[in-house]
């Protein structure tokens, strides 16, 4: 999980939102609003669970958090509509040429598997940094790499063989439902 | 948006979640857990949606949120997928005898518009507390009364009219997926 980086005082950090480079999840999140604004899809990034222990009250009576702790989240990060069909997926950045299963939960893969079972769209979004590539992996082709390959690690060739290049464009800018058309198409 | 509340110290709170009494949300939760373990749907509650402005680390270097705030939801709260149909919709209870259409944000009343318009199935639970009742009313049904009637407040008798009455069981405890099937057969 990614946590809030900031400015440091001591062991503690503020948050400064403004300063972020712009990574896969702003680009993500700037994607589905394009998708919603043109009336397109209908998909969200969820917010990130959080158990609530201790809350404040200010002057004007507004509830502040004072004591809170990530938990991991049960399912992806991503899910919506697209005409029709329920999508739902995981998107990760890796720095290496090859993206480590380590960086996905059991029970997140597991929940895609599902997904799939049930009739809905699921697949990994995966951003190679150096590469400034990015790819769809359906679930399908993950899965076939868990069950065929012994290795705890996908290799950017097997993106390149078997997931789906997504090019960057500046409306929409990661346009994964591009890809998602092709390959509905391909599978009629 | 329903805040937590446990022990008060000052105007501190902590939580006691051992303690809560089984309101609708519990219950909902309950019946998407018995879902899943059958393999049924794969229907989620979100998590609440905060910003988080302060976080520490403690001795294990886990990081622990010491500031943050409630923010607006810009969905609503469940959403998921049962037999490739992506279902959407917002839960809430009263304790009179009519809904007041103010606790539900404008825009989750477009986002469940948007929801149908695109092939979803979007709705309302709606849990009267004095009478013991819980109603689905889907979004064609809710947007009627809004464009026809110039009140505020959705009354019982609307539910029992247009809406479907959702019976408790053990399990699933609030069979809402068994009125969409009813639904859906009546369509075809």
């Amino acid at each position: 999980m990614k946590y809030p980086v900031g400015s440091k005082t001591k062991n503690s950090c503020y948050i400064e939102y403004s300063n972020r480079g712009m990574g896969l999840e702003d680009d993500l999140n700037i994607t589905n609003e394009q998708y919603r604004i043109n009336d397109i899809a209908f998909i969200y990034k969820k917010p990130t669970p959080v158990t609530i222990s201790k809350v404040e009250f200010n002057n004007k009576k507004e509830p502040i958090i004072k004591e809170g702790f990530y938990k991991k989240p049960s399912t992806t990060d991503y899910n919506g509509l697209y005409n029709g069909l329920y999508i739902d997926f995981e998107a990760k950045e890796t720095k290496s040429k090859s993206f480590p299963l380590s960086n996905i939960h059991q029970h997140q893969i597991k929940h895609l598997q599902n997904i799939s079972k049930h009739k809905g769209f699921s697949f990994l979004i995966i951003k190679f940094v150096t590469e400034n590539k990015i790819f769809l992996l359906e679930e399908k082709k993950l899965t076939s790499f868990i069950d065929n390959e012994k290795r705890k690690s996908i290799p950017l060739e097997y993106f390149m063989n078997e997931g789906y290049l997504i090019k960057e464009k500046f409306s929409p800018r990661i346009d994964y439902l591009e890809i998602i058309n092709k390959i509905i198409l391909k599978e009629k």
